[in-house]
């Protein structure tokens, strides 16, 4: 193995297939970067027991020379260590392999002799060419996954509710995240060939968030009976899906809605951020709402050894009853509303112990549920 | 006690007295902010066992009105929880003490209850009045701070090591750090009518130079047998002195120097970082120093798991024997090399067991020396 590579393109493709790389791991070669040299292109695998990024770099990068491959060849070297060395290289890089897995990173003056792993020992990626396919704008992938994954569940109790459910059935795309005290939904037209329901674990697309931030078009989604894979332009993420079944959640959404009130999102946001800087003392981090004179919504939360924090703001717009008084684990409540980009919210209440729907004014696409809390 | 004052100056003013204070404390009320309304300012204190920061906000600054004091008092209130409620709020802040140290902050709407300590419990500032006393200007106190307080010993064996020794005598202020490995000497003229040798504690000096960075003008100094005090413009910071002789040092400078070559100083800062990269496996993070055909260093570490790296630069000039080789702790010469800001710099070398002299090329006022290691 032997070829010349431009430090950026190079430092850049570390950087992201590191992602991936478990600093902590049992199983030595996982700490390392699998690299491929082929006639046409280098290929960067990094990877953990549950995900594996890959990253290709072509020859040439808009008609600009970055990759002379001048052997082919394969090697694993030391997440770690590669990318300090790339990242303190002063220019062009050549990378040469010598006997023994023994590579040679030069840049200027500045020679480098780092020990490599045999790269048979990294494991093989999953086959999908018989998978099921789909296709999504980044732009809304990407908003999909902000709309719902801060819902999972943090705890490893029940595993299914730590990834988001992506249901698929009459060219209709359904994610849901829950932790069982509160939700979020979002639905999707799509055309798709593939029908299913698959958990998606939460990290695997956490990470693919960092991965496709400026990657503009088309995502490519595959998916088999325990793997998904999502490959944009130059990068790929291959994730293990998680087993088992999620909750029907269809007879979740509150029918019998007796108040409905319209807020401005970013007031209402600020106003909750503060309630919760006291609430956070109590275990569901209680916040309490309360309507005022039909028109305005008091948010308060108190703590008996702290103080107490009030505030009142005014409802853009009331239905039903106006005798409402709830409490609500605050920092739900706040996930939710960081996830609405519309600048209007409606929050539907059913009852004092029933779920209250938080969604966007004009806007059908996605919703959050909260469980209320006894009030204090 | 009942104030109205701007945000950003309330803000700025918690946020420089906060650093002081001390999160994991036995003591609740250093846990707190000592707030003192007078009629023509208000003053903030916070602190822990060592330093205490003092911040006073004048009624006006630059003709603006930003402070309005309705009655005088003095609580004590949670640094954490009054930092958190005056980012939060949305304009001018409303400062009230109730009954029972209970205080009210009130920013339009937003009205928050805190309870507070009584100011009584606060331990009291220690006198300076009798105090010794010189001036220097912000600068030049930040670039001697830079220059040494790195070099202390981080160990507590040695609490004398763990403080930059100031020694003033015949008008000439001499500042010392060493861990017994390395040491940084600054000197400088100074006008003072004080003299004696003080030992003050890095953490202190490390503070200072946080909350003097962009007070410019003239710091004046304040010492006592047991305290310094650091009095800025509206700043003060107040600290114990570290008790115990410091090591005298002025007999470690070396006499018999045998090699002096000039360097670049960037680009050997750079070759010693790289090679620092695997030398951190090392305990002393060995790194290898050899001059080559009379006019190049050679900068290498080596790893037996890891590999190795090594690198050539030319020297600019050499004077005396061209037979070095010499090995020492990479990461102390990194930092002397950080420590200096002349663009070539001046290392001589006495033997391979002498410690090595590190100067900037054209500036006699400051110096480090490092001890060698017995080379791999």
């Amino acid at each position: 193995m032997e070829f010349i590579i431009n430090k950026e393109c190079f430092n850049k493709a570390i950087t992201d297939v590191s992602h991936a790389v478990s600093i902590k791991t049992h199983i030595p070669i996982l700490s390392g970067i699998k690299i491929v040299a082929n006639s046409d292109c280098l290929t960067l695998l990094g990877g953990n027991s549950d995900i594996v990024i890959e990253k290709n770099i072509p020859l040439t990068i808009d008609g600009v020379m970055k990759l002379e491959v001048f052997k082919k060849g394969t090697v694993v070297l030391s997440a770690k260590y590669l990318s300090e060395i790339v990242k303190k290289s002063p220019d062009v890089i050549h990378v040469k392999m010598n006997e023994n897995q023994s590579v040679t990173i030069q840049s200027n003056e500045i020679v480098t002799n780092l020990n490599g792993l045999h790269s048979g020992e990294y494991p093989n990626l999953p086959q999908v060419e018989e998978a099921g396919y789909f296709n999504i704008p980044s732009v809304e992938l990407l908003e999909i996954i902000k709309q719902t994954v801060f819902a999972v569940s943090k705890s490893g109790v029940r595993p299914a509710l730590t990834g988001v459910n992506l249901s698929i059935k009459d060219n209709k795309l359904s994610c849901v995240a829950t932790n069982s005290h509160r939700l979020a939904l979002r639905e999707l037209p799509l055309e798709s060939k593939v029908n299913g329901s698959f958990i998606v674990p939460s990290k695997c697309l956490n990470e693919l968030t960092k991965l496709i931030n400026n990657e503009a078009g088309i995502i490519h989604i595959f998916i088999t009976k325990s793997y998904i894979v999502f490959k944009a332009n130059t990068i790929s993420l291959y994730s293990r899906l998680i087993e088992g079944n999620f909750p029907n959640v269809s007879g979740l959404l509150p029918q019998d809605l007796k108040t409905i009130i319209t807020m401005d999102t970013n007031a209402l946001l600020k106003g909750i951020d503060r309630a919760c800087l006291f609430a956070s003392e109590w275990r569901n981090n209680n916040v309490h709402l309360e309507i005022l004179d039909n028109s305005k919504l008091r948010i308060s939360s108190n703590s008996s050894e702290l103080g107490k924090i009030e505030e009142t703001q005014s409802i853009k717009a009331i239905r039903g009853d106006a005798g409402l008084s709830i409490s609500l684990d605050g920092s739900f409540l706040l996930d939710a509303l960081k996830a609405i980009k519309e600048k209007e919210v409606k929050l539907s209440f059913g009852g004092p112990m029933k779920p209250i729907l938080i969604e966007p004014s004009d806007n059908s696409s996605y919703l959050h549920l909260i469980s209320p809390v006894r009030a204090y």
